[in-house]
């Protein structure tokens, strides 16, 4: 793990924040309950208010109106959780680049690698691949032909880029991650499936995020498009010729099927799945295994489903379920039959 | 890409249809709004008609009935949709087979490698393991012992097989598949959880596609069954002993648990899933998310889940949900003294 | 396959049961149906009784009520389930274990290997990781600083493990597998999304199985926990501190959000997902494709979803449940009228 240390002071600076109290040294970060000496927490929470008196942490991250409550020292900055990740980043796992390339990496001799990019062992790069500055191509990745991979991106191990893709700056993609796996199209010839070959690529912008064992299928004739600062989480399945609009988050084992059209700053919680060929707003919010089957034209909250309920329950109410449209005639009919009872 | 050429002669004879106007060289593929100089393109879908007349498209794939409205030259066909596919790889980005076993390769003495197949770098094969003539496997590639790998099939990046899987001809596994791995098959001791050993292995069929990250368990006693011609996308996963029936298409992140049948020539949307132990007639179709929990015995279109609202409106509806069954006798009530008052 | 094979009687023995007729050699085990010369079988549901007369199974594992039926011999056990669990494991597909580092793989000079471990080729393992005694690590997986792999632990064929993680003794890590990657964790600034540096790891017991393409993601602050005993199947999504309680069992395609803590004992069948931050009670059992949205305090059965239906009926009942609210207000009022009328 990371041993950086800072001074309050200066992490008071880097986030805007006014240091208050002693200027402690800090080399890591913990929960209120759980931090101790040398240690930073964070309120981001007014239901984690109760914790800050007896926080051992030597510095709280907290707004203003908390401060008064800290123990020991304090940064009081606006946003206590942005405050929070950006000093976050400080104390990242990640080593530092080791500029070079491994002597089991295979590159073809064609591609074309930054002096100052890591190529880890195992890793596999096509021809004419091109690797920038400062980026970091993780054990056994595998890149084809032609692919590029923006300064400062991070391919963690196991990553597979097939070839045609482009990826931006300072993105990271997770391990197992698949990028450019053929879209699943085919035609019907009346006895089976012809396959459509999958002539597009992957086109993905700068500060990227994949998750790991996400995939990201290339276009059926142009590309599928990410755009820059979206987030995609674990397993997320996205479909061939889908394009995901500017710093839209997509929670983990969501599926986007072919073709649709997500808008930007979209927030999509887990499990959820688009159908085909739809256009969805910006500023869309999608709630945890949705079902979307119709564009949606009007920015707002979504969601679909039964709720959780004992099962014993549920078995009643899913029968009922199944005799909606019949119990809502019933109900028509009794309203006719009162209506002319109390005539 | 690819930087294959045809006349469009050649194209019309391929799919059996009948060029009418000049016979351009072709060399790419593209939709009828952004298709160009030496590019074809297609109408199998009437919505697109509009964009007919403006193409610069220099061939289109027509049905009879659209041939007057192209611009330039037609390929007068019956199933526009499939002649494209069929013309769709020729096209194919894929490289051709470089024949031969990367020095980076790590190959069992005893394994039995086609000369004409295609080992890449990193690839791994183990012990009795037979490959193909014509056969691709690609740059860290996992093999187990005893697989077979059938002619012409192609194992992309990163996949792995499990000893005890056998593949036929002509498939494409994608990056991140896993096929072989146990199936999930415990017994419980009172207290926790006891392996059972998955003794079967799995058994794939001829012309077999398998999406990024899908994975296809071996069977406990007998193997897990996928049939020829089946297309399977991404992050699909089959259970132990499943069986799925010839020529079915299954769209991302669809899971079968196991023991179940799947018929052929079924279509099974994504995000769906079949419960164990079931029998799903041939020629069903599944709509997105669906949860097949009990066998479907009649071929037809089946469907579960609420449909996508706006939030507020869904919470005050789930909440009826949950009161469905009590709505119900409310309503059996309401009928019957009704009843009595009309008397 | 396994070559193994062994006498009825101490197979008997084994499993604390009684040897009923011949003591045949066993080398390998079938269903009832299929079982032949030198099989085991064994009758653990009574909706396959019919078929135990007919069996050509050498040996059957029974309970005392059925052992009339066994046409050749018979081994009387209290749960034959479990006893056929436990032989099982004698026939397993794996070989044993060959000690040794092959050649192909990268090790850390600062990484201690057991010599009795087996490393296979393409594996790659970071600095000061730590491989205990006859743990197997398959081939290309790839394995990060400072991991320890505990005794008889395996890892199958390309499985990823990111740095911070620490698993236990005798668990097995399927393909595919990405274990440490880091939580989905952002900050909004205003515009975009700034990463949370995600500190923790993975903390993973023993005999826990998890499997092909399974991702569970390292702690923000502190460690992701799964407890000794877990089972869980393919493309299960485990994110930042999640913790799973012993001997829980979790099947395919679920989802747990990050910081809900799912107790011990626990069934969660496949394609469920669990939202964030809630407790889910000790016990409690979930059916497939539910949704659990809030926390569950009492041990039970939980489900939701609507059953699957014809498409037809299905969609005239989904649009009768979004008029469910309206539905339900309307009874009332017929509720109130009718009382008045009856007056």
């Amino acid at each position: 793990m990371s041993e950086f240390t800072a001074k309050a002071s200066d992490l008071a600076l880097r986030v805007g924040g006014e240091l208050v109290g002693r200027d402690y040294l800090i080399s890591g970060m913990s929960t209120l309950d759980k931090a101790g000496v040398g240690q930073l927490s964070f309120l981001s929470n007014s239901k984690y208010k109760k914790q800050l008196p007896d926080t051992k942490a030597e510095v709280v991250l907290v707004s203003a109106e908390f401060v008064e409550w800290v123990p020991n020292s304090a940064i009081v900055v606006a946003n206590p959780y942005l405050a929070f990740a950006k000093i976050s980043q400080l104390f990242d796992w990640r080593s530092p680049l080791v500029s070079g390339i491994s002597p089991s990496a295979q590159i073809d001799p064609s591609a074309e690698i930054d002096p100052t990019a890591q190529i880890a062992d195992g890793a596999i790069i096509g021809a004419q691949a091109k690797v920038s500055a400062n980026a970091y191509i993780g054990p056994n990745v595998v890149i084809g032909d032609g692919v590029e991979v923006g300064e400062s991106t991070r391919l963690e191990a196991n990553v597979t880029l097939y070839n045609s893709v482009s990826i931006g700056e300072r993105c990271i993609i997770h391990s197992g991650a698949v990028i450019g796996a053929d879209g699943f199209g085919f035609a019907h010839d009346g006895q089976g499936w012809v396959k459509i070959a999958q002539a597009g690529g992957v086109s993905i912008g700068n500060d990227v995020e994949i998750g790991a064992n996400t995939t990201i299928d290339r276009g059926a004739l142009s590309d599928t498009v990410i755009a820059d600062g979206v987030k995609l989480d674990n397993q997320i399945q996205i479909a061939h010729n889908v394009e995901i609009g500017e710093a839209t988050a997509i929670a983990g084992c969501t599926a986007i099927a072919g073709s649709t059209r997500i808008g930007s700053h979209c927030t999509i919680a887990g499990m959820s799945g688009v159908t085909g060929h739809l256009d969805i707003a910006d500023r869309t919010h999608i709630t945890a295994m949705t079902l979307v089957s119709k564009s949606i034209t009007e920015s707002g909250v979504y969601s679909s489903g039964t709720g959780v309920e004992p099962h014993a329950q549920w078995k009643r109410n899913v029968v009922r379920f199944r005799q909606l449209d019949e119990l809502s005639q019933r109900v028509k009919n009794l309203e006719k039959l009162v209506k002319k009872l109390a005539e």
